[in-house]
């Protein structure tokens, strides 16, 4: 089955876009799980338990950006693999999204393939386009994959290339739609393509959503970056109300206090899951 | 001391502008180093030690290209750890370059920081710049770090968004020559920045070193990617015959049998340093 198809089925059965980020930044972990007793990595992996434990119902997908275990070296590798382990063994139909945003020659994508798919297990991964599609034949060729492209950041500052004007069938589109067209037309040979467009662009996610009909968008940015729910929602979701990933990561998993971190990310879980079902189309 | 500075300064104490890519593939490191009795971290760290007792007196620097490592999971990153530390053992003056083409909104940025200078104790790292300078702003702030921007890349198919035609300046110039532009003019704040141009395309090369002046250039694809080294250095060097890296990964480490691999990757790069040496101004 197809990234698309899978995640467009996960959709159905939890009746939910939103995502987790599991941005599990060490020095934010309650003070009650860092026993003495316990290493690294049983901390980081415990919290990332619990907070599966509470939301795993309500999520279309799980994103751990990978930055924030790699700040821990090996310890923040192994947590990884036993999160992204933990969470398929709880639903099979639960999406994991390395946000790694790799993208090298074809000869080190494969290498990359192997690290993100085979040894960590996900089922997807992002990457940026800089080199090109060919370069990303190792990744792309992976049709039980997920292949999540950069298309238009969340980022303040994102403008500076993205938006860059190029000439396209007679008109002179950004470069961020050019590469959607890029992608829709050439890269998605095996429907496994997405696209990463950010909630705090909400007139230029309409734009991309123009573009690729129903390929699936991952949209970061609401929460803590201050994207509007309804307003990516509106623009981000396909004709049918799917096809979208919608994620929250800081102001889902750090929203509570020491003693209540689990049960304060299922309740903003829920209130995210419900924001965006409200405009839906269904 | 800046990174352009620092290169420069080991390119006179060695005499070389080479650079050995410690791409350990797994797979490919001699059986003759794989006893039951070692781990795989023993086994990769051994093969990079025996090639960097035999190579360091001959490089500016060393580029382990990351994908490798994290092919194998938390054994490769504590392999990677030990290799940096062990070059850095041996003479603080070789710059060690995290081949790992990172790049993501600030916030995250400051985690790859934390992982690749802090943790893993690099002196560079490779970046994408599709997400603007102000996301990489917590790389680009660390004066102390080399800030290494893919421009033209060494792989069949960089053409694709690397030579779209963009506006700049009454002309209209490839986004790759844009970019250069942009990094010498607004993102060098700190002289720390350095560019990646692939051997495999000399022409784009002098277009860049045009551009960026005395900026460092990262050129890999000599070697097994086919880039001719006349060519590059006539091309690549700045107007003191210096301020380029020119790296060489598989063709190097993996070029002898088994029991001499070590002695084979001294060959190569005795090999490259003097066919570099031939084509500099002095």
């Amino acid at each position: 089955m197809s990234f698309k198809d899978k995640l467009n089925q996960r959709i159905i059965q939890v009746n939910s876009c939103a995502c987790v980020g599991l941005d599990t930044v060490y020095s934010k972990i309650p003070q009650s799980l860092k026993k003495d007793s316990q290493s690294k990595v049983d901390i980081i992996f415990e919290f990332n338990q619990a907070v599966i434990d509470q939301t795993h119902d309500l999520v279309c997908a799980y994103k751990p950006n990978l930055a924030f275990y790699e700040a821990l070296g090996e310890a923040g590798w192994t947590a990884l693999k036993q999160t992204v382990d933990y969470i398929h063994s709880l639903d099979e139909n639960i999406l994991t999204i390395a946000d790694a945003k790799r993208a090298d020659i074809g000869h080190t994508n494969q290498a990359y393939a192997e690290a993100i798919f085979d040894y960590l297990g996900f089922d997807a991964l992002t990457v940026h386009p800089y080199l090109g599609s060919k370069a990303l034949q190792p990744l792309l060729s992976r049709k039980d994959k997920g292949i999540i492209v950069l298309c238009r950041t969340s980022n303040p500052g994102a403008a500076e290339f993205q938006d860059l004007k190029i000439d396209f069938d007679n008109s002179s589109i950004p470069l961020y739609q050019y590469l959607a067209h890029q992608v829709k037309d050439h890269w998605n040979q095996h429907d496994n393509c997405a696209l990463v467009v950010g909630a705090t662009y909400p007139k230029e996610l309409v734009e991309v959503r123009d573009i690729v009909k129903d390929m699936p968008l991952l949209i970061p940015g609401v929460g803590s970056q201050g994207g509007d729910v309804k307003k990516t929602v509106l623009a981000g979701q396909d004709d049918k109300g799917k096809g979208m990933i919608i994620n929250s990561s800081r102001s889902i998993i750090f929203a509570g206090d020491d003693g209540d971190f689990a049960q304060a990310a299922r309740f903003k879980t829920t209130e995210l899951k419900q924001a965006i079902n409200q405009h839906r189309r269904f």
